[in-house]
């Protein structure tokens, strides 16, 4: 078994063996000061040979940085905040930057608990994200700060978001290319922004193609069945459905194919997400828009790391989201 | 906008305020020295106005630990580690230990560099975790490890696993007490040790209520879909099928509705996993077993914790299990 214990090799050790002083050896690790190459490549082959790795928190007192993010979700279910959060994680790493996770379980009191201890920890920088995209109240740090998927109440924060308004369009421009042109909409809770949103795109977009209103009910396929056969009573002559979530879209082709409808020779159906195990194991696969989250979280760390850097590109970013054709569009 | 800037407060600062020198203001700040409390007091108020947080690097540097922990993880896609992680964030934030997060992505040649990295930042300590349950590698750090649901291939390691055997044999016992007398189990691949594990378990169990050999195939909808034709085919008078996870028993569940089958009445089914997107969306929702993912954690981070303060409990600690019953077998 692994042990802590007196076996973390010291710089001190590393002098002994190598027949120099400690500073010297801390100079040629460092390549700093005036060795001779002989006396570098010694202590350099001593270090290898006890394993000892220079202590990082060295260079972060000196540099005054802890090339250290925090990370601040909301999201204990991690459905959106996850993709995001390895999305940064690569960005960071290969900057040598770590990510601490700071999971607030939708709690203030957790929330502010955090914002102080990364504080503390001398974090260069932190983002904060959420499962909804409401608008969320800036934190209060006195270091840079990105916002991801959820953004902050003040446009002059740094805040990255997906285009939900050109991902609900392109869904629909889709479906019209295809030639639909009765297209109806089923989505989440009229309270949830990101519904909203989307909704009021497809009713634009669509124009005079649109049948109906925007039905809302849960994000669910239960909801997803139970929309369709509302929607077969009032719209009977629909030939699209456009949904807000890749779960509604597989409730409405599980409900379809039970009343003998197919998918998409008689009505063609889109979802949002591209939840794989969601958009793939619908019968059949869905049309759907991928949210490319991890994208997203890439760019909120180059970002940050500009603002760590002393170049903040302050304001709203919008990244776009991507058409994924399947199935249940393009038939088989 | 927040910006990184000089407003990050000084001891120096709040030494000004109170009319103090630096050092006298640190001794309040620390609790060490001998002062008066009125000066204590005065400073602490300076401290709270100019809103200082002490440096908690410092007291890494003087304590030999950073108070920090790494988590190593293959999973990118997360169905499995993420609880494990945040059930891990959960117990080590409540010790004021934060925690860095390392993905992998199944890489070799990362995982080294995150290891060097870690040991470099002189974690107290790492957790490594990964995406299937069969034994790996030991990693060679010089700082306590704990292997979460990939155990270790040294028994002599601390690994935390659940028990996968109890748990399959849990599923097959509740359909017994039920009545059910022709069981049979549809799966995994058989190169997963978790498939064979679990299938294992389930033939030992069952014993004579057991209807032919376990069924292996992938873990998707579609092949538990395709195992009930093949099922109903050989063992026509099965009256329960115990499946590998909720992905399979939900493509069971949607097979033997098709095919007018009722569930439970003619035949019962189980999952596992407790994977709720599957597990509750499933008509009708799946009575299965629990991993309690988040739990083994929390239990990891604890082990962690008593390792780092030279209190290791070495070797392979199994966590149990729990049945969830619901519809698929209890009915309506």
């Amino acid at each position: 078994m692994t042990t802590r214990g007196p076996s973390l090799p010291r710089i001190t050790d590393v002098a002994a063996l190598a027949g120099v002083s400690a500073s010297t050896a801390s100079k040629a690790l460092n390549d700093t000061g005036q060795l001779r190459e002989e006396t570098r490549q010694r202590v350099r082959r001593a270090a290898e040979q006890l394993g000892f790795t220079p202590d990082s928190r060295g260079r972060a007192l000196s540099s005054g940085r802890s090339y250290t993010v925090g990370l601040i979700t909301t999201d204990s279910s991690g459905r959106f905040s996850i993709p995001i959060m390895l999305g940064a994680e690569d960005t960071l790493s290969a900057g040598e930057m770590a990510l601490v996770l700071c999971d607030t379980r939708d709690d203030p009191l957790r929330e502010s608990h955090y914002l102080r201890s990364l504080v503390s920890r001398r974090v260069d920088g932190i983002i904060v994200t959420g499962r909804r995209t409401e608008p969320r109240a800036p934190v209060d740090v006195p270091i840079p700060v990105v916002y991801a998927f959820s953004p902050s109440t003040d446009p002059a924060d740094l805040s990255v978001v997906m285009d939900d308004r050109g991902g609900a369009a392109s869904a629909v421009r889709h479906l019209q290319s295809l030639g639909r042109r009765r297209i109806a909409h089923v989505t989440g809770p009229s309270t949830h922004h990101s519904a909203l949103v989307r909704a009021a795109s497809v009713v634009e977009t669509a124009g005079d193609a649109m049948v109906g209103e925007p039905l809302h009910g849960e994000w669910s396929e239960r909801w997803g069945r139970h929309a369709v056969d509302v929607l077969l009573r009032t719209e009977p002559g629909l030939d699209a459905i456009t949904c807000g979530s890749d779960q509604i879209a597989r409730g409405v082709c599980d409900r379809l194919r039970e009343l003998g409808r197919a998918v998409p020779d008689d009505i063609a159906v889109t979802g949002y997400d591209n939840w794989s195990v969601m958009a793939l194991a619908s019968r059949p696969p869905l049309t759907t828009v991928d949210l490319e989250l991890e994208e997203l979280g890439r760019r909120t760390a180059q970002l940050l790391l500009e603002a760590i850097a002393g170049h903040p590109d302050p304001g709203l970013h919008q990244l776009p989201t991507r058409l994924v054709p399947r199935e249940s569009t393009l038939g088989t």
